[in-house]
């Protein structure tokens, strides 16, 4: 049987007058789209037009909820009440819910935005509280959570589906955790490298860190970024490369999760 | 026959540290909630305590969507693009709804807040804007209107369920409309007054102008504030004053509306 | 004596990790910067950044203040109360105040942003509130003005100086007004015509109208625009025709206001 | 010569409709008052108010910068980059000086709020942020700081005047921190131990700690609360007993600072 993967992209970030992103080039290359919900971007507009393209296109929605902090585009770290935190994220989940209604479609999995997500994936606590939030709201939204982290582990504790997640264009430290953005060549911008990359993570179940280092580690969804200039072409790459491997690329309601 | 009518009020209008009003003194009292959406007031901590402590007193639950303006409590006109309006509106029933999920129950009304009440009341696009968001959230929830007004006639367009809603506590012009709080008198905080008035309105479907005409008007729902020191007090006499009348007081669903 | 005039231009209209505009193209053609202060637009970081950078090129510094709204970018109609109104005014003063203490510069004009502007042009009421801020945190702050309007008089009336605005890339109306956006041609993108132009209305105060009437004017300032991607061509055309003509382009501050 | 001492209260943190603290009732008995500034809570309208009353009351003005978080009253701990928290902090520096000019007066002190006065207290970068703020903005703006806090410290090497401070009405560790909020007991409400505790902090310069241990410090400034219902009996005890010990209570500005 075919190797199949999701791939996924934040979308939607912009605000009123303000965009960031190239969703529609992204749109035409992830098979599910994770949408600002208005705390950390996003605004009804902007969820509204997001949801109704990303359906034309057969790409399924999820909500991409992220601290209630404009200002800092949802980077900067929080120290929030579990349980403030768990409302908080079931407030942003029924709104793209709502939104999704435009569409006729349901909003089926959800990826948390940025410092929340960092957080997240560190904290059993904070993973928790997302994971209760998704069980309250809808039990059948698809936790996507960083493979290995808290998150995957608040998520199968809680029952739900969960997707793991690995990055097209991020590099890894050798305990499997993303290099910081802050080390130079944290991102990585060439297609070829990416194409190469995203192959092994699929086929053979490997990623290699930076510093060599082999990683087995099993998949769900990649995860590319739009908010780059070289975002679309990386994905293109990642896309192709998987393609042209035998990999089939489906949105995530069609994955088979562990 | 027994009469039977609905008595709402206006919840969950707090934010963070900040609370305004007796919610817990209304719940006793009224038997359909309308609870803020985070836009004019209420945060999702608010939000989801609210909808458990109504569904506790078998009060049920709906939406109070109002402007985006905390600093102004959505009292300040906002000139908005009718589809922008739309989709706000969608925003806060779904961010609703999933905190109603806290209680296992759904939202079954909406009333809109403060200055987008008054102006949807008499603008009919912005009416019909509102009236969209519910169709395409939840075909189900009733569209609560001020009798005669735009918003009646935008949800009977639409083929929305409509309570109509009158005033226990508010003079009324000769044309049907509320007279405007400016005026001195225009709230009324004497109970055995607003007894008298209630009970008038639901027997004999008469209110009385503040200039003595008997204005003819059906309604379904009453509308009791808890955010002035009267407000309780004004409440119970209003629920009294129509027990005793042999009225009965039920939930928004459970109301055969017209 | 040579015939001198301003060129102004609203910039810093970012927010965190957004931006719009040109602001470095327009701060090598402008002399003076009308700078967010961070309610329609504009965060602390950004207007640090503008403060410092428009020091640097010898445009002079003025705030742009607008309504608390940022989703609508300030050009939604809000309706406060003018007390409210002055006080939010003073409130955006002082901020982009302390900013400018980091380039060594002092707040030298005012220019209200979107709505605002248009509402205050109108309704002497709220141009006097704005004026009567300008006057309590410093009376010495120029009001800009669309020459004729409400502001201007409001200006004059509280004996603060005043700067009469035109506007090289927009139609004006018989009436002296501009035409509204919603026109096709409205905007104007050609940069031969806005050159004639504004030589025109610089060295024989008038302004052709769309209609072809001729309108008598004196101004003391011309805006452009950035935030289209022909704003730096048309602003250029407008500053080298003037140039060409043998008016001088200097700051507001050094303007002899009428 | 008399031992004087001032004593200092968080003021206007109130919002739109919304109000927290008796600050009538503490401007009677405290010589300077703290004041939101628009981030945490306080909006133009208050702010106002506030600046007016402090003076008529002879209460000198502080600003009390919080983190952007309404929502969190600026009590949730938000991680920021020290050149953004320095601007955020000039930006409400400059909002306060201007509603000041209502007053005729000028902000003499500024004292961090909630989460970020915890943090920078700990943290010398963020508390060197702080101080560049005011050294950027205005240099004679008075540094309160914790008694021997990295504030403190911020504020000495920054060469700013610097006012220690000390708590009425909290329980302090051994090392002189204060006890955190989470232990029972923490919060003193008994008008006559905070009467005593209060004369032994200025007059022999001691605190005794939660376990007894006797603490040698020199305090400039105590802080009262008033979001307590006990906070204003508590102040005018504090303020009592040291008059009636022979401590002259002044504003911060006539303060000699060591």
């Amino acid at each position: 049987m075919a190797k199949q993967i999701n791939l996924n992209a934040d979308m939607g970030e912009g605000f009123g007058e303000y965009d960031i992103g190239d969703d529609a080039g992204l749109l035409k290359i992830i098979r599910s789209a994770s949408i600002a919900c208005g705390f950390h971007a996003g605004d009804p507009v902007t969820m509204q037009r997001l949801v109704t393209e990303a359906t034309a296109q057969g790409v399924s929605i999820g909500a991409h909820p992220g601290f209630n902090d404009l200002w800092g585009f949802g980077r900067r770290r929080i120290d929030m009440n579990p349980r403030e935190l768990e409302y908080m994220i079931a407030y942003q989940i029924g709104a793209l819910q709502a939104m999704a209604c435009y569409a006729g479609e349901r909003v089926t999995h959800l990826k948390p935005h940025g410092a929340l997500n960092n957080m997240a994936a560190e904290d059993i606590q904070l993973a928790l509280a997302i994971g209760r939030a998704i069980k309250t709201v809808d039990r059948d939204i698809i936790y996507v959570a960083l493979a290995g982290s808290a998150m995957e582990k608040a998520g199968r504790e809680l029952g739900l589906p969960v997707a793991r997640e690995g990055f097209c264009d991020r590099l890894y430290d050798d305990d499997g955790n993303l290099t910081s953005r802050k080390i130079p060549g944290a991102v990585l911008h060439d297609p070829e490298v990416v194409k190469e990359r995203v192959v092994n993570m699929v086929l053979n179940e490997e990623i290699v860190s930076r510093n060599g280092k082999p990683l087995k580690v099993r998949l769900d969804t990649l995860c590319v970024h739009g908010d780059e200039p070289s975002g679309v072409i990386v994905a293109r790459a990642a896309r192709q490369g998987l393609e042209a491997a035998g990999v089939r690329i489906v949105p995530l309601p069609e994955m088979t999760l562990g």
